[in-house]
């Protein structure tokens, strides 16, 4: 059994999404910044700005973008599309624009969606100037005719784009790598639960004893935000990587989902899909890598990189209707299901920490388990030991040739992990064999 | 999208079909070499003879066979199963005979179909010697009794055995066989279908810009026919063939069928295989490679050679009851799927010659697509680009590593073939990928 | 077709059995002993003593226990449990005691089976001193109060154990390990079956006209028994012995069950898995190697020594009530069955001998079958030959490239492996293919 671990409470989880939730995130600037600031009250982060301007691989940092102001006043004076209210009504990286339109003009400045009249859409614009509204379509059919008065104070300043990173070391210098994207705005699910379930995640780990591994958590923007941080940190996520996770959608209180590296059987993939054997989570479905959408494996997984990354969810990105939209809010999530998502993946760490090789020090025939006490019962004949914990003994002894890893012999044997682990810890403790 | 080809028209295909029926092939002879002279109108062929009495391998080309006369004439005085009506009343191969005989004798030397009482078989006898004809058993049961007057003029002569061949040069000595049987008289489906669709096929490919790969057409007797052109070829195909095609049974108006190479993973397979997809061509089944029947690919395939050859049917050869017989005439076959034969292994050549490696030059995470207007919008958010070109320029940036070819990339991503195709060109000439 | 073999009479098979189901076998002792002295009648056996005391790998040779007399007298001075009845009734290894007690402390010291309330269970308690008796749960219903005689009789001395073994040479020393385990007392099934069928079985091989592999047969007990044989013989087995068999609880009248060896394809699981496609073998079923439970394959597929171990079964160990109890006796099992399964392991036996690789010596296309009569008919076109021997002429001739055995090329063409043998012998007597 894995041994407990203190899980943050649900209400210490919920006081940081209440503060997380109302800032203007998006690939720079302050909402950003100070989103990191936050994260930082739970893990140690080191932050790192990347100025405008500066060629990452193909890119370009782009310019910092800043929001003073942004509203509409309609034809009868009343102030609408607000920022203040809900900074998803302006267009992600909206060009700054001032100045009295028709409605028709306005118009073609609006985005709703006709299939979900009640929600505002989350719009962007990094890289195409741009200035507009995201408006619900129910309120867009309300709007009357005339002129309305547009504010968009915003401007481009040489800033600087920001990520930020924490390492947990372990025994070894092999890493795995964890990370979350923080520049989304006012969006619960999508994406404030992959930030917090990978910053307590962090918490949880560091409490671990005798961590093997070592693991690298990194919080940076889409994009442009993990280029700029794959410019700086790729050679070394190359060289030390062996599996890497992004966390996001992770909040719904759903089974979980689990895009598997492109690569397939990454020690990740493998951890992920041997506990998803066990009741404790029920109906874990698994698909396969994809390279056309989804978010930060993609950069990960390139070519140059080849960092095997999978990506634990609770639902797939366009699986539910309000995705990228103001109905993902907080009624949407549930504290408990992401405070069990962050057990699952300290569940995950647990296995790949435990999976090693082992060598069986009495390899000729079997030893004898009874005078050890490694049998639950020392009577023969039509009395056996029918236990599972006496299986994974017995496996354990046939497959510790120093090729199979406990992963493997959970599989072969048709055992839950946790009882192999277990397995492996009192042959250990025998005698009987010995890591590899 | 493969580029427009121009096929044959149906009245020139049938043109040269209604020249062709009703000459009297064998694996030697006339009919065979004048079916050969036929076919140099559509496909520039090098003709070929080898000697009677030449060894070929474990083989002896035999004797050529002239045909002069044959008929029977039934004790009323009519003359029937005359070779100039049809030329597979007399045994292909038959002795000469000449001479009276009973009902009874005549009976031992005829052949017939109970099961398919109007058709008459195609018999052969190549290698024993034997004199016989072939006849409808409705007529056979209505044969008087008497004595019946019978003319075989046939005769054996020191000639030769022909085959020809046109090969179509592309920049790569990489070489695509397609090989069609020509020793098949008067039979449509099986086989001028495949003659036809070989022949055609050249002349689409001839026209095809940019041709990668080189072609080499062949035309011969199916056995000793074959193996003859092996003893000539045999050390140049193996070395640079590296896909191989028998065409037949592929004039019948019905889903394609198509039996992989013993290799099971050839270009060719492979090709065949991503085309499967296309809603263009419904229905296509796959069987594996089996030795023990069919045609000349078994010669292609023996261990000596192993030429990974492919056989392209519509219709298995035992599939359908009028095989050798004379009930596979014209109104079985359908020259509008001739001319779809001809089309769909010219997609397969098209997409064997597409079927590059590829090397992502940006292969540092993602290279900025929108600067390049790769991508459809320049919008994101809730609206994002779904189109499957979008999708194949993702999987091909993620896959161009020098390992994956556009096939493997199709297999992966889900998409289709041609599609594939089409993004790759994109990215080239966008500069983010070049061949490998 | 597997040329015919002299199996041995039922009613010999049974007159073995009747001899030795009655000895009290168990690890060690005269029982057992006993029991290899009437096998060697039947396979010439060299028998083995281990000392009790040494030490086999991590194991040491326990006492040798013998058994002078044991029972137990009622209040009302009836005699019952006397192992003279049925020596099941004793726990194997008890310990002596002699002495009055309650029936409250005697009940302490008794086995029975509720859910199986007629039989006598078989407990077995090598390493923990104990006394006991088993005993029917419906006579243990029936025992009065009042004080109970016990008088077991029984003492450890310094003795041995006793394994035996025999070796059947072929050209080849290339070994097949074939073993059952004797140290089973009263029960037929399981495992009186196990050395019945290896002894005939020596006979037939014996008998085996060329024979190419050579068999080793052990005769041992279990566990300590096996351990103290492969502390004799492990290295040479390791190095020689390519295959092997466990044979046990194969005399109930049921279609064959065989677990694979660990590494899932070793000669004799395909000889097996070939076989299995036969009508006359209908319904085998093949599991997976398991090592948490089960018999000595565990030893021999141990990593110390990977010999690649099958099981062949008629029955799973636990598939049937019985096991391990005095039902399992004379009435559940069948001579005739133990006669097919001698048949079987022949069989199987005749595939290793013949599952050789061969190389085509016309290579190049395929050889002229009719000039060699390899044909079954010389005549083509509509006629051909349809016959499973054909099949398999030019299945071979494809696949006689030093690369397939006959298994590969029965399990590719999908033919009866027997048929493939024979035409390999036909083609190697026509001259056209050779042992590789």
């Amino acid at each position: 059994m894995m041994p407990s671990v203190q899980l943050p409470d649900k209400e210490d989880i919920e006081g940081y999404f209440d503060r997380l939730y109302p800032l203007l995130r998006s690939i720079t600037g302050e909402g950003l910044r100070e989103t990191h600031k936050i994260l930082s009250e739970i893990v140690p982060l080191e932050h790192f700005e990347t100025p405008s301007g500066t060629k990452v691989f193909d890119w370009t940092v782009p310019k910092e973008w800043r929001v003073h102001d942004a509203y509409v006043v309609t034809p009868d004076g009343n102030r609408i599309l607000d920022v203040q209210t809900n900074n998803l009504h302006l267009i992600n990286y909206s060009s700054p624009f001032r100045g009295k339109v028709s409605k028709q003009v306005l118009d073609e400045h609006l985005y709703s969606l006709p299939d979900l009249p009640d929600a505002v859409p989350y719009i962007i614009s990094y890289y195409k100037e741009r200035w507009g509204f995201c408006i619900s379509h129910t309120d867009r059919l309300l709007l009357p005719e005339g002129d309305y008065e547009i504010v968009i104070d915003t401007d481009f300043i040489d800033g600087s784009l920001t990520y930020s990173e924490a390492v947990l070391p372990g025994k070894s210098d092999q890493e795995i790598l964890i990370s979350a994207y923080t520049c989304h705005p006012s969006m619960a699910n999508h994406e404030l639960s992959g930030p917090l379930v990978t910053a307590f995640l962090y918490q949880c780990l560091a409490s671990m004893k005798d961590r093997q591994l070592t693991y690298r958590f990194v919080f940076c923007p889409e994009s442009v935000g993990v280029i700029s941080y794959l410019a700086e940190r790729g050679d070394l996520l190359r060289e030390k990587t062996i599996s890497a996770f992004v966390l996001n959608n992770i909040g719904l209180p759903r089974s979980f989902v689990y895009m598997r590296s492109s690569q397939g059987d990454s020690l990740g993939d493998r951890a992920v899909g041997c506990l998803a054997q066990k009741p404790e989570y029920p109906g874990v479905e698994f698909i396969d890598f994809y390279a056309d959408g989804g978010s930060n494996w993609r950069h990960f997984s390139s070519p140059g990189f080849q960092i095997p990354t999978g990506c634990l969810m609770r639902c797939l990105l366009n699986g539910y209707p309000e995705y990228h939209t103001s109905l993902d809010n907080k009624n949407m999530i549930s504290f408990a299901a992401i405070r069990e998502s962050i057990k699952y993946m300290y569940h995950v760490c647990y296995v790949m920490e435990n999976n090693r090789k082992f060598t069986n020090l009495f390899p000729f025939g079997e030893p004898q388990l009874g005078k050890r006490e490694l049998y639950n019962n020392n009577i023969g004949g039509k009395y056996f030991d029918p236990s599972r914990q006496h299986s994974a003994i017995m496996w354990l002894l046939n497959l510790s040739d120093g090729d199979h890893d406990l992963i493997d012999v959970s599989t072969r044997a048709n055992l839950d992990i946790d009882t192999v682990i277990d397995a492996a810890e009192r042959l250990v403790d025998a005698g009987l064999i010995m890591p590899s």
